[in-house]
């Protein structure tokens, strides 16, 4: 049984968004994309470059930037997890109404190489998160490294005992493993209670390791990985009970980025179309029979589109409702605008439109 | 103790490679290479398009056009296992010195749209083969199936079940199981007797999934996949005893179809340097610690590099010599001719030059 033709939903919340510098060419792109979407309240990433975001100041700066572009988005902002962050600061956060503290493994990602090398030396900055109930959003990958073992395939699993001894050491902390891949990582989350839960994205519930092997618009990190992976994401937001909600890494990055010379940035770039996207892949999962017929009910797209994530983050439920129809809008083959290009996923495919209602 | 300065050797023999279309721009630009390479014996790929080598008079004339862009080298040419061969015109191909059949899995890699679905319809060709003493050239992968939980990282090893199954039907034909990539590729070679070898490329002994995962120019088919993977194949090379020889799948690509708004061609083109690439992986293997510090002796170099290949083919050993000298040489950022551009594997860096005796 695919999906109706039209949802009637409350208007979405995406909890994972990388938005660039602001001002700055792709920000001013893709931030006015948000609301396109259906989307009014984002979590922002901080990993910024030359210098990520590791102040309340810079995080409440760089807000202001971004609610110049749109202010009608409700921005959830978020620091870098950094030696210079002390507990002062994250009670200063709390007060200033930052969300999350981000934390990179050193090298595992797009900027990620002011990243953590072991949590440790931030138990004292995790404690006062704890204390504060400041969001901790892992990027739960360990760098790549030959002699371990480890190659973008396992990276994820391989993060998993760092998360459970956190979990067992800040039992209070509120964390999220973001872009779950796997389905040892959805098995991780459902085994800790409600202070852990996990975002997936849009793309990850399509793609699989082969579409971004000859692809460089499909690959990302964490990068998607095998049919059994793509199964449990699937069965992650439809049996989500809130643990798992949407946060897409929606990451741009410009044309050049991924087609020069050198190496591939790595993201997808979902923003504009990302409910489309959700909608598509379990479309798609209901015709290959990775879920069964009945189990995309209203209510569990309520719940992952828009609810879960903002009773995670204590934002209150939408006010706004949109109205997604199936095929009524085309993804173009890129986003242009001054200094920038960037290509969408699944660009050139018809998809869901969304009108606010 | 890493290699010597410099080694001489007989001349090298590549059993796996692609020169493409020819006359066209980029068999024009690669054949040159082969003796740059210090390789004077070649097995050549039938995986032509827009039309694949079916016949024995199409191997010939691929032959003989070939031999007009450098008639210094010995192409030992293969025929496209496709329902067009009959028994009749294997004994024909055994007269005229084809020396191999090559197997493509539909949809598993470049220009396999013509290839095997199933082996049981071909018995009666590769009795005539086994019967003639025509090799068996296998690429050995079943094309991706995310209902069947076949990815670009398992789909060699789901393929060995079929490699059993042809070695039992057939004891007698010899198989060369093409660029062998994970360690149990390795063991099932190794299970058989010297009726059923390996090859193993240059650029395997390097790369890991990780390198291609942000670098169009390291994707081919097979990927590469890990570290444990990359081990087995260094370990086949230093203890080979004839089982594993080089075959490159030096696989050139117009820059295009790695650069291009579609889909990334796969292939790694290593033809030119390609002993240097040889010999600069098992330094670092060396250095990594992957293989034993005393384990790459001359008499090994002789024989994954030439004498095992060519005594699998009934090719009489090398009359010249090579002299191969570390740090002598510069990979360029590409190889241009006239209507071709190819990006060579490790662009830019210093390499083992080759100089003939």
């Amino acid at each position: 049984m695919p999906l109706k033709d039209s949802y009637l939903l409350p208007a979405a919340a995406d909890m994972h968004v990388h938005l660039r510098n602001a001002p700055g060419p792709i920000s001013q792109l893709v931030t006015p994309t948000i609301r396109k979407a259906g989307v009014d309240v984002v979590f922002v990433m901080p990993n910024l470059a030359p210098r990520p975001v590791v102040s309340v100041a810079e995080a409440l700066e760089y807000k202001r930037n971004l609610q110049a572009l749109d202010g009608d988005v409700n921005y959830l902002m978020s620091l870098y997890l950094h030696s210079s962050i002390t507990p002062d600061e994250i009670r200063e956060a709390k007060k200033a109404g930052i969300a999350g503290v981000k934390a990179y493994p050193k090298g595992a990602t797009t900027n990620s190489q002011w990243g953590v090398v072991s949590f440790e030396p931030f138990y004292d900055v995790l404690k006062a998160m704890e204390e504060e109930g400041i969001v901790l959003n892992l990027h739960g990958e360990v760098p790549s490294s030959p002699a371990d073992g480890v190659t973008v395939m396992n990276a994820e699993a391989k993060f998993l005992p760092t998360l459970r001894s956190l979990v067992e050491k800040f039992p209070k902390l509120k964390i999220v493993l973001e872009h779950c891949t796997t389905a040892d990582a959805v098995a991780a989350v459902r085994s800790f209670g409600p202070n852990v839960v996990g975002t997936i994205t849009a793309h990850h519930l399509s793609l699989l390791v082969d579409d971004w092997s000859a692809n460089v618009n499909n690959y990302c990190k964490p990068s998607a990985k095998t049919p059994e992976d793509r199964r449990a994401l699937l069965d992650a937001v439809v049996n989500s009970n809130g643990k798992f909600f949407l946060g897409t890494d929606s990451a741009p990055h410009d044309i050049s980025a991924k087609k020069g010379k050198g190496n591939t940035a790595a993201g997808v770039f979902t923003q504009p179309y990302a409910l489309g996207y959700v909608l598509t892949a379990l479309d798609e999962a209901l015709s290959r029979g990775d879920i069964p017929d009945d189990s995309v009910s209203d209510a569990v797209l309520r719940g992952f589109l828009s609810e879960y994530g903002r009773a995670f983050y204590g934002v209150p439920k939408a006010t706004r409702n949109i109205l997604v129809s199936r095929g009524t809008d085309r993804i173009p083959d890129s986003l242009k605008g001054e200094g920038a290009e960037i290509v969408p996923f699944r660009a050139g495919e018809m998809t869901w439109g969304v009108e606010w209602q």
